[in-house]
Parts: structure tokens; sequence; C-alpha cells
């Protein structure tokens, strides 16, 4: 099941047409942040005024990691050259369907504002980060097409529904702090410590793992940090 | 070397989103009929104003056929129930890209009216027919997300510059009116005259014939309707 999640578009005949192109090719969970949703939304949604209805309005940008499996982020092209490690490696639409094809599980796809599309510190916490390969000369596109040609590329494959075993992108982040806590505890570079976060993040995040085995991780590390704790004692 | 075609759009900020989404892929020509161009245009093309202003307006539709050698319709899911041959054969986005790779030749994708999109008697005067397969329960694009989407898609193909060894789309037209006369000529059932002229022009478009071809048959053509009246004197 694949959603789209909208952060902090400003004009709202922006959000109306992403609504539109979602029912265009039979997508319909929406998830809203901080976006101006107006009567103009409404009117641009056209037929699709059900989708803008039915959207999730969340309170925080990390809110939506309570909601699904996976986390996708988009970057424009020319913002994958500013950023090291934190926009890389970067899928383009035809990889992130092939991904996704025949997999279960809820993932939203995260569109950014108009003029600075996704923050790095909302790129962080995605698992993995899309980019529709456009023209050097002219790279920016409006949001509502660049959600369209992504929807029109993921409708040609096939995705599972919901599944319950698979855990939330929220247990994912805490199993991240859990390691984080391990390195800590070891004195593994602090510098290095935020990317290997990211890291962690995207591997994890992009196996869709399972209850149990989020368990198994978890007690590995929890185990690794009370024996270090105890030896320290010593 | 491809190009969008705008028919009878009666709302100024689609023409500019077009605009916008064509410099996005890397596509500049566009050729313009019977639309509604304003600074409103202007405002949503954003960095892609040089297209706008670069536009060929046409006085008449089928004016394309003296500008390029081969032309695509587009047409909305529903649309293609309701008719018997002029919307058949339909091709996918995916299936026109793999047909066009590779080739030469100037070719201009049509893409309708905002409620009508493209009349009957523009989709049969077109060599293929294109459709973005969308969800049933409402099929119907906004025409600049179904722009974004085919160029999209386009984009990831290669095609080669202008041949001009390739015939005009209009010299097809005249090749398919020699066929008619000889149509005539040997008393071929009228009522389907228009639909052997619509196969024919698909046929010979999408073969995308050099001049010699094409005075190869002509030459057939008009020895036989010669003949054919040449023996009825006797």
């Amino acid at each position: 099941m694949i959603g789209v999640y909208l952060v902090g578009l400003k004009i709202p005949e922006n959000v109306g047409f992403v609504a539109r192109v979602m029912k265009n090719f039979g997508f319909k969970e929406l998830y809203i942040y901080d976006c101006r949703v107006t009567v103009k939304s409404f009117k641009t949604a056209s037929h699709a005024k059900d989708i803008l209805r039915n959207a999730k309005v969340l309170k925080g940008f990390d809110e939506i990691l309570d909601h699904v499996n996976m986390l996708v982020g988009t970057t424009g092209v020319t913002a994958c050259r500013q950023e090291r490690y934190v926009r890389k490696p970067v899928f383009s639409p035809e990889e992130l369907r092939a991904f996704l094809d025949g997999k279960s599980g809820k993932v939203a796809i995260a569109f950014g504002r108009e003029d600075y599309g996704l923050f790095n510190e909302e790129i962080e916490l995605c698992h993995m980060v899309v980019t529709i390969p456009t023209n050097p000369e002219y790279p920016v596109m409006n949001v509502s097409h660049a959600v369209a040609v992504l929807l029109y590329e993921l409708s040609k494959g096939k995705y599972g529904l919901e599944d319950k075993n698979i855990v939330k992108a929220r247990d994912i982040e805490n199993l991240v702090e859990n390691f984080e806590r391990l390195m800590r505890a070891v004195w593994y570079p602090k510098h290095r410590i935020e990317r290997t976060k990211i890291a962690l993040r995207r591997i994890l995040g992009r196996s869709l793992i399972t209850r149990r085995e989020l368990t198994v991780i978890h007690g590995i590390i929890t185990k690794a940090i009370t024996y270090i704790e105890h030896l320290k004692e010593k």
C-alpha cells in the first residue's frame, strides 16, 4: 500500500492537483503536514475531493513514522550534488518501482516544499531517497507533476496490502537509537555517529523487517550494552 | 525530435505548466492551435517562458501536417470504449517509447481540450493513438499532468534528429487521397472508404517513409487509376 506525504506546500492548488493525480492512478492514502489547504485545493482536486477530505493531517514531520513501515523521500537533481551522504544512494522512479514490486507493507512517498523541497533533517529520516531524472538546464518540477510521474511509474508495479507483522518506521527509529547507545558506550567516533545512524536507518527501513526480527536485533544490542556497562563497573 | 502539440486548451495556466514540464524533460518544440495563452500562462511556465515564446501558433488543426513527419494523438481511457476503430489500436506510453526509440524524424504528440480531448476528426488524422493507463474510477487527468507522464516516459528513449529524407505528414495525407481516388475508381464500398483511409494513414505514418518510397507508391496508384480510366473510356 503506497501513500503520498505532502510536506510544507504553500500553494493550495498544488495539494488539490496531487489528490487528483493520486485518484487518476488509483492511490488513496494522503498524509499532510504543514500545507495550506483551502477552497482552491478542493477546486483543483476536481473529482478527487474525497482523497483530500480523507487525508490524515499530521502535527510534526516525524509523526509519519507512526503510520507507515517505510518512508521514501524525494529530492530534486540539484540538491543531490550539495549533499555528501544524506541524499545518497539516490534511486530512480524505475528502481523504486522494482524495489517495491511484490512487497507488502505501508510505504509513504514524501514530497517537500515548492521552493526548498524536503529539509536535510527530514531526508535523514527517510529510508530511501528517489529523484526523477530531469534536464539539468531546468530540473525543478512543479510538485504535482513530480507526483504524477512517480505515481505513473509506481502504478506499473504490484504491491501487497498492509502487513501487521512488519514493524512501523517508528520501531526502526527506536532500534537505531539503541544502536546509538551502543556506539556511545564503546566510544565510537562521535563525528561518525550521525551518518552511521542514517546508514543503519536505511538498511533496516529497506528491509521491511518483522516484529520477531526486530526483537532479535534489539536483544543483541541491549545485551551488548548491558555487558559493556557491567565490565566498566568492575 | 519530439514536440508537443496543444489543441484547444481554454485554461491559460495549463499551457504554461506544459511548457514547464517540457523544459524539465528536455523537450523544446511546442505547437499551439486554438489555445488561450495569457499572462497566467507565462506565470505557470516559470523558467520555461522561452518555450512559450518560441511556440509555433497554427491556424488550423491540420497545419501540423506541414511541420512534422508523424502525428501522435492522445486519448483518455473512457473515450476508447465509445469508438470502434478511430481510437484503435491504442498504444501505452511505454509502447510509444519503444516504437520511437532509435528512430529519426519529427514527431508531434497532440493533447486536446480540457473537457473533450481531441475530436474524432482530429484523432483520425493521427498516425498513432496513445493513452495513459489510469484508474477507471477517475481516468480524466489534467492535461499538463498527462504531458508530464508522457514526456517522462519518452525521456527514457533516444531519438534521432530531423531527417530531411522522411516525408512530411502532409505528403502522406496526399498519398492517402490518391488511394481514395483509386478506391472510388474501382467502386470500393463507399461505407468502408473512411476507415480504410484511417488504416492506410496509420500504416504509412508509422513507417516514417522516405521521399523515394513515397514516389514509388504514388507511381503505382496513379498508374492504376490512369489505366482503369483508360479501360472505362473504351
